[in-house]
């Protein structure tokens, strides 16, 4: 049987220093089994995104070290960028890739969230699948007011931390740890620099604003391009497909005229996310994802392995 | 080191009895070693397209079986069909997939070609890079006038076999043998009966009247569907990508205010061709075909062989 896999995308804030950055990444270099997959790191959001594939432990092992180099270089009171956040280590999500149940990656968040808090100090928030209540599951509720925010609010029973006393860790702020299905992360960069676009249009495809149900989106201002962006999470991509998202923007961009300059994928996207986009382009009938040369390679010497 | 991997593309003329497409098949199931990826009858073409993708000695052993069950059950005499042709085993490229060269598919089809008729007494021409004359690469030149204008014009000089007396194969007519680059198979529907238009549109958009310069078309009738088709091969999808194919065919339909109801693509693509286009549609910066999950678990995977 093909080993077990999880996905892990551990964020960090952490994205304009190159030395701190590398130093954050080592361990998961030097660890195999955690399975380094692509780090990517936004000057504008000031954020580090590092995709891992891997065994639960050497994951563990590597995480931990990660947030101690993480815990001594960024100091949340200084940290600005244009990205949410509430801590050094912002986030790390757990998600079943193969041979692995959600029921065990939420287990596998609680208990590494346990060992996080020991190792560390940093209180820590259960979120998604890992939620200790269902008031808790969303990050935007977590993160509500930011790191600044949190720091003033955190006394207040609804904002206690799940692992912890209820006080920010003095420089590394909270981390929010959980298990979830694969999300996609995509940026999509408007022709214009006024934010109040970027906004208008996040607000209008986002489900929490009454639009599309697996949609998360904020708008952000990249200053280093000269542009804005509408920044999401599609967390279910067979039912809001990237080209529907995308097509939903630029509707929407085109009441003031504006066009999408161009769009990003952050991180890992499954091959069925891109090839069922590509199907809508095309307008591609009875193709299957096998007829991808590699992706058939893939199957036969997975099959071999069994 | 990797494996030697040779793609191989036996194009057969039957596309309807399901009996027989199923015995010409079996011979690649079970040869395992010849890696069957995928196989596609048409019935409008009348043909089938096998992909394999395997070592060079278990695709001899397949192909020559397969060869003696087409000969068998497919009289030439008798076959109509949509897709030109001449031969019952109508054509067998083989493509260098890994750790194999051109060099080497090229003496690889030439030794195949002798062998192939000494087992069948099929006459064999040779093409693209086992061509032995440069005006005898083109397939389309090989196959002028089908089996019918192949069987009175044998006898020209100019349209000798390459292996074998001047003379078809009674019921299997004649096999064109070579080695070329990986090709994309790509039909596009347009709504429409008038077949005038899918020839106008294909003569617009292939390199032998002036078109795209790696594109090969031909106009077809698909009467199962009631609508008309562009049959294409693109030989060089770096060059000319599926997007810009699909949407010059588009373009031009648009002079009959006709629209491309649907397209397929038949047997194998590599997954450049595919992400390439995606990333025309989606307008996608900076994308490594790394960021697809299951390619960068591929990619792990065969780094371990070494």
């Amino acid at each position: 049987m093909a080993k077990q896999l999880v996905e892990c995308v551990p964020n960090f804030s952490e994205g304009r220093r190159a030395d701190v950055i590398e130093a954050i990444v080592e361990p998961f270099r030097r660890h195999k089994g955690c399975g380094l997959l692509d780090y990517r790191a936004d000057q504008d959001h000031n954020r580090l995104v590092v995709s891992l594939a891997g065994s639960p432990d050497p994951l563990q092992e590597a995480l931990l070290e990660a947030a101690r180099i993480a815990v001594e270089h960024i100091n949340m009171a200084e940290h600005r960028g244009g990205h949410p956040r509430i801590g050094a280590v912002d986030v790390i999500p757990f998600v079943p890739l193969q041979n692995i149940t959600m029921e065990r990656c939420v287990s596998l968040a609680r208990e590494f969230g346990k060992r996080y808090h020991e190792a560390t100090g940093i209180p820590v928030y259960y979120y998604e699948e890992a939620a200790l209540n269902p008031d808790r599951r969303d990050l935007e509720v977590i993160r509500k007011g930011q790191y600044e925010g949190l720091k003033t609010e955190i006394n207040r029973p609804d904002r206690h931390p799940d692992v912890g006393a209820p006080r920010l860790h003095p420089t590394a702020g909270a981390t929010v740890i959980g298990a979830r299905k694969s999300l996609i992360a995509f940026n999509v960069n408007l022709g214009t620099q006024d934010l109040n676009i970027a906004k208008a249009i996040a607000k209008a495809v986002r489900k929490s604003s009454g639009g599309l149900a697996h949609v998360k989106a904020i708008g952000l201002a990249i200053e280093a391009r000269g542009c804005v962006q509408v920044s999401l999470n599609i967390v279910d991509c067979e039912r809001n497909p990237l080209y529907r998202v995308l097509e939903l923007i630029r509707t929407e961009a085109g009441r003031w005229g504006v066009s999408v300059v161009e769009t990003e994928v952050c991180g890992m996207v499954p091959s069925a996310a891109m090839l069922d986009s590509l199907a809508y382009y095309l307008q591609l009938a009875g193709f299957r994802p096998d007829q991808v040369l590699e992706l058939r390679l893939l199957h036969s010497l997975t099959e071999q392995d069994e």
